[in-house]
């Protein structure tokens, strides 16, 4: 999908940050001025993304930190990554991690192909890693292979589902305003405790939201934040006698608190650039992955995902061949699945050929189909038949929502 | 468990509120007032529960009201009720259900045998719901059967996962403070739009909670708030006129907001009762179903809680018999769950015996065992035997995990 085209038209009056950014605001008549705007307007920004994946999950309750958990044998981040990938107007994603993990992450980007993956080691904090990172999108580093972007999204590598509907309004809104970001209401009244513990007061739960990822800004934006959180560090490292010397007194608006524990990029945009960010209603897939229910969660989802095709493959006689129409229809009624094919092959009726199933079930399992065998019993007794014909959907049913690999290749009876 | 023994004792210095409620404030000298202070602090004070369950679920997305909706197909505020039943020092439970829902709460009690739980209309609001199961504990209503509470606690029928321990701290805070609350931290930053749909101003998450359930309050605090918002819903029903000669007028501090957007009983309790509410630190496990993921959550987290308990069954010569435990070894480095047993029976030969296993896995189903056959190839050579007995443990692991009971009676082969 192209940026700008039907579907997401850029803004009709990018703001002047916009135009500066693309040095259309120098000398110019009136008119070109205005022609160079419309159509600045809807030019498509480079776009990179940005995907922090340094912490350590403790909230999860488990050693490996979340982002590389497994979800059907598949690390969340590779999740995430393939959701970004998907959408081809992002140039580069750079992904900050640990160096200890550097390792892991490079095997993950082999094994599942991921393409256009930058990585960088991460920092300290979140912010640290964010930074790191938008240092490897600048242009005025040395030996980078990435270009500067004109618009960089921010994401959480344990958010997998984010869609590019999102992905694109938050894009158009940080083109327009600076920043953007995906907010979301509140489930939960906030509140303030007292230093005893008590309730101070609560906030009313209708003026306030969740701010959620994705979020976007303009590059130069958010870079420069990030230069001031810089320049307080390097304040910090030197002495109180080589600080009164420093060309950097006077030039830091950072404080501790923004450093170590904030974690709102939205904020280091409004505080340090001026930057109000447009924010933008996200959908509640966006929610991130942070205790060990979330992982049960996303597998779910993930599971109902890629079961989404169907296909019976019958050994009957051609007047039962009817039957495989009935369980159609029983399971159409649970599941939200597409019918591929309900096809007739004759097995053969000894046991031999039913075994073979096991091996054609591990052969398609590398393509990621899951494949069972299931012997219905076909009396004469009509409502019997009924019977194992609602037997024999539950258990394609339960197969399907399960999508569990350690049951392939069985032969189950209906 | 016994509420103010052992691993719970009571405040040593309740506050005057409680005293009050107790009518242990009266002429007394001043030792016999003391010790009866100590008496109360120890006493157990008698609680109820209230759970409001007149929410539509539309966050959910399904038509279903989410604390109906199926897990492993009992009701979710089924599990609730279980979790509150289970402590045995709550004395009743009253369960606010709109009109139209009564019929269906009242199977879901008998179906699954819940006691101790009485029924109140829902009002149109949260507040109204808490506020009608409220009255039907007041002594004062004529024909109830419910006896005033000193303590009472209101939970959500959306929190099944609620544990006595934190029950038991915010009744213990409540008895002492007046009112308590469960806390959690902050998963995302709370920040605040300006009308145009920008970034106003984003709050530091360290300084903030969300604030969830259960909560606990003295009786006479929370009714006296409710009370409250009752004479102001008195006042609104009156025209001007008649609202100038009404006993009410001055009375009320309710706004609007409180009556219709409010959710927070405990900004009640400080803004009519001047009761600065403890605030108790609660577990993961306290979060609220809201989206159709947190159902996929709860499904994975009550069947990994149902599951704790696994018999092997084993037909196999004497000299075979360490097989099973080759197999409960493999199984314990996948599964948490406590093996009962590992018996050696002889099944016989034939495939008629086999196929008893679904007469029988239907019979055992009733008290929620979930039985399956498993038939293990059983080779010479050493290596493969470890491969057959590998899948077969795969195979267990999966059944236990997934618990899905259309594969009971089934015969798999590994």
């Amino acid at each position: 999908m192209e940026l700008g085209l039907p579907g997401g038209p850029g803004p009709a009056e990018p703001g002047p940050r916009l135009r500066g950014l693309r040095g259309e605001d120098r000398a110019a008549s009136a008119s070109s001025v205005s022609q160079a705007e419309a159509e600045a307007g809807r030019r498509a920004p480079s776009v990179a993304a940005v995907l922090p994946a340094g912490g350590s999950g403790e909230r999860m309750g488990v050693p490996t930190p979340k982002q590389f958990c497994p979800i059907l044998e598949r690390p969340l981040i590779s999740y995430t990554l393939q959701a970004l990938e998907r959408v081809c107007w992002i140039k580069d994603i750079v992904v900050a991690v640990t160096g200890e993990n550097m390792e892991v992450m490079k095997d993950i980007i082999q094994r599942y192909q991921h393409k256009h993956i930058s990585l960088v080691e991460a920092g300290v904090t979140r912010h640290r890693s964010i930074f790191n990172a938008l240092k490897a999108l600048a242009e005025d580093q040395p030996n980078s292979k990435l270009a500067k972007p004109e618009v960089v999204i921010i994401h959480d590598a344990v958010r997998p589902f984010v869609e590019e509907g999102v992905l694109l309004e938050v894009v158009i809104a940080a083109k327009e305003h600076g920043a953007a970001g995906a907010i979301r209401p509140l489930v939960s009244t906030v509140i303030s405790p007292s230093v005893d513990g008590c309730l101070d007061y609560s906030l009313e739960r209708a003026r306030h939201r969740a701010s959620e990822m994705p979020q976007a800004f303009l590059f130069d934006v958010i870079y420069e934040a990030y230069q001031q959180v810089e320049i307080y560090l390097k304040i910090i490292s030197l002495t109180w006698s080589e600080l009164e010397n420093s060309p950097f007194l006077g030039k830091a608006k950072c404080s501790d608190y923004d450093l170590e524990f904030g974690t709102e990029c939205l904020q280091l945009a409004l505080k340090y650039c001026h930057t109000k960010a447009k924010l933008v209603e996200g959908s509640p897939d966006l929610w991130k992955v942070t205790y060990k229910r979330d992982l049960y969660a996303a597998e779910s989802i993930i599971k109902e995902r890629i079961s989404q095709q169907i296909c019976i493959v019958m050994d009957a006689k051609e007047d039962e061949e009817h039957l495989g129409h009935c369980l159609e229809e029983m399971l159409r009624k649970e599941l939200n699945v597409h019918f591929l094919d309900c096809k007739s092959v004759p097995f053969g009726q000894k046991m031999e050929h039913l075994m073979q199933i096991r091996e054609l079930a591990k052969e398609v399992k590398k393509r990621n189909i899951l494949l069972c065998g299931l012997l219905i019993y076909y009396p004469q007794d009509k409502q019997r038949l009924q019977e194992s014909l609602r037997q024999g959907a539950a258990i394609i049913a339960t197969l399907i929502k399960e999508r569990n690999a350690g049951l392939v290749g069985q032969l189950l009876i209906a």
